[in-house]
């Protein structure tokens, strides 16, 4: 097909009238359930996209779906806390369903949240990996945005943690305090946030024209922080600083500096990222790490999405800034903390892509 | 007023026609927000409570409302993937929004609830305590039920953990091992999971004609567990078992015992509360804890809910029982550990009240 498919030969190929096709696409009336699925699947096939002038007006609902493949609600919850700040002030209200990572809980939550009339999706991940795209039938042509982990079609709208930015500003502000003695403890090599970090604190090195003692792959566990940690301080006697790339990680790491009958942050500097209060607070020393800024991603996705609704849709990926909050696990002699949460560093989100 | 309270009573104090009054009460059409009020007031000034029968037959929106206090989504994931799986059955979906423990927020979510006209409500609190009753206008007449904490009004429905059965059963399975030098590490003595669970405690030193060489409050942290563990190690130099309320406090005296030099489970038997993941399974020696069993409150909690939707109310206080699960820290030698999650000791739901 040479020139641009319309919505004509969407109702042609799926033997419709012109209109009943429109509705379908647009969700402006009640439509079979099957005639939906024609339309939807012979726009796919010849490569349709909705247009946004002309479209026919469309009663809001004022629901948002939220799809979660979060099993124990670290990620879902603070998403939702900042969709709903967002969604209140416009009165849209959010639904959020849990997926439990499945991929047909999804698809039938997907169609569950369709037949309760939403104006929108945001689907929330729990890892940072790229997702697939959902196809137009499986949204049914509702607006979507990927929250956490990026869509992996790229004219998708995604909002992530800027990842790459942390493992930057992590090595660049220990070398600030004179450590020069770095290592990097990352957790599974094959997950995106351990690609991203480390590139960061890589791209840092090197702008500082420093090296990584070493940079150890395993898993994301307390365990495997404190088992690396011991063999950097055996291999290395002199390291001064392991940036570890989960709160869990660097928990571990801080017993086996312990057992080695040296200080934290005196003789090794620990930073973590998560902040997850379960590790990052409720012990001592508490840990400086990266906030992922999950309230602040829900609050954009949401803000993306409203605007989608409106016809004003955003794509390719916004990343959101993780805030450094520094702690004592980092910083030997404390001032007093702010409000015991620790110093916030810079917080800000930024675009990328398009 | 002598006798029951009828529509009528209500219409007259309201200035409205019983018709009036009775869409208000049930929801069948859409009434101002004011007359709605109005009437709610004075169907509560005198005490007046809905009938099911004559009831006018409402289109159910199947939607359901679930607004939970819990701010960092351990309760309120686990209740909403329960709620899920008994509403799905029933074509039902969960709408769960987050009041972050502020009443306020709680009381406008309610209300954008009822304006996107779900059948009912699910209140999910991330503490044990009672919470205070809703009010009939606050709810606008909708069934609501009460999970995780009760509802003050006991003849509201309300779906909560058995503590006290746990309790009881904790110190049974201690004593069946041969322990007989058992002390409890309560968290914060003010707290209902803590009355609840020692109380259970003690029915079953009572029982079994033994005695607790101390109870110790303090609070929910894993530092208060290590001193804890080491003041009793300091006081009582053959205590062979500890109780813990929370497996953060059971994590601590875990450390604790090691730092005296003893071993867990062979000098000293460790049980923990919650399976919290991040501190049962996550590190050396695994934590035999009880599981709050929420998944099942939750679909409890929606079952009830769709059996008041249909004008059968379930009134009173439900227990669910939490399952201990046996690892490693009360059980030196374990056989293979049935698919790493530890055994399960029964497991059923029992009623208590009326």
């Amino acid at each position: 097909m040479d020139s641009k498919p319309t919505l004509k030969d969407v109702a042609a190929l799926a033997n419709v009238s012109v209109s009943t096709a429109s509705k379908a696409l647009h969700h402006t009336e009640r439509i079979s359930a099957r005639t939906q699925r024609i339309v939807f699947a012979a726009a796919e096939s010849i490569g349709y996209r909705k247009s946004n002038e002309g479209r026919p007006t469309r009663a809001h609902s004022g629901l948002i779906g939220l799809v979660t493949s979060d099993y124990n609600g670290r990620f879902a919850l603070p998403m939702l806390n900042g969709a709903e700040s967002t969604l209140g002030a416009s009165n849209h209200a959010a639904l959020l369903m849990s997926s439990r990572g499945s991929p047909s809980l999804e698809k039938s939550h997907i169609d569950q949240l369709a037949a309760q009339g939403v104006d929108g999706l945001i689907m929330i991940q729990d890892t940072t990996g790229p997702r697939d795209a959902l196809s137009l039938s499986e949204t049914r042509g509702l607006p979507v945005i990927y929250a956490y982990a990026p869509s992996s079609d790229e004219d998708d709208c995604s909002i992530i943690c800027d990842n790459v930015g942390a493992g930057f500003q992590a090595i660049e502000y220990l070398l600030s305090l004179g450590r020069r003695r770095i290592a990097v403890i990352a957790g599974t090599e094959s997950f995106q946030a351990s690609k991203d970090r480390v590139e960061g604190a890589l791209r840092a090195f090197r702008y500082y024209d420093e090296q990584a003692v070493d940079i150890m792959y395993d898993i994301w566990s307390e365990e495997w922080g404190e088992h690396a940690a011991l063999s950097l301080l055996d291999r290395f006697g002199d390291v001064d600083a392991l940036y570890c790339l989960s709160d869990e990680i660097a928990r571990g790491a801080i017993h086996g500096i312990m057992q080695r009958g040296l200080s934290v942050p005196k003789d090794v500097a620990v930073i973590g990222h998560d902040n997850w209060f379960v590790f990052s607070t409720n012990s001592h020393p508490t840990l400086t790490t990266f906030d992922n800024n999950i309230e602040t991603i829900g609050k954009i996705s949401a803000q993306y999405l409203i605007d989608a609704i409106h016809g004003h849709p955003h794509h390719g990926i916004t990343t959101v800034e993780c805030p450094m909050i520094v702690r004592e696990s980092t910083e030997a002699s404390r001032k007093t903390p702010l409000q015991g949460s620790g110093k916030i560093f810079s917080h800000n989100s930024k675009r990328r892509g398009r």
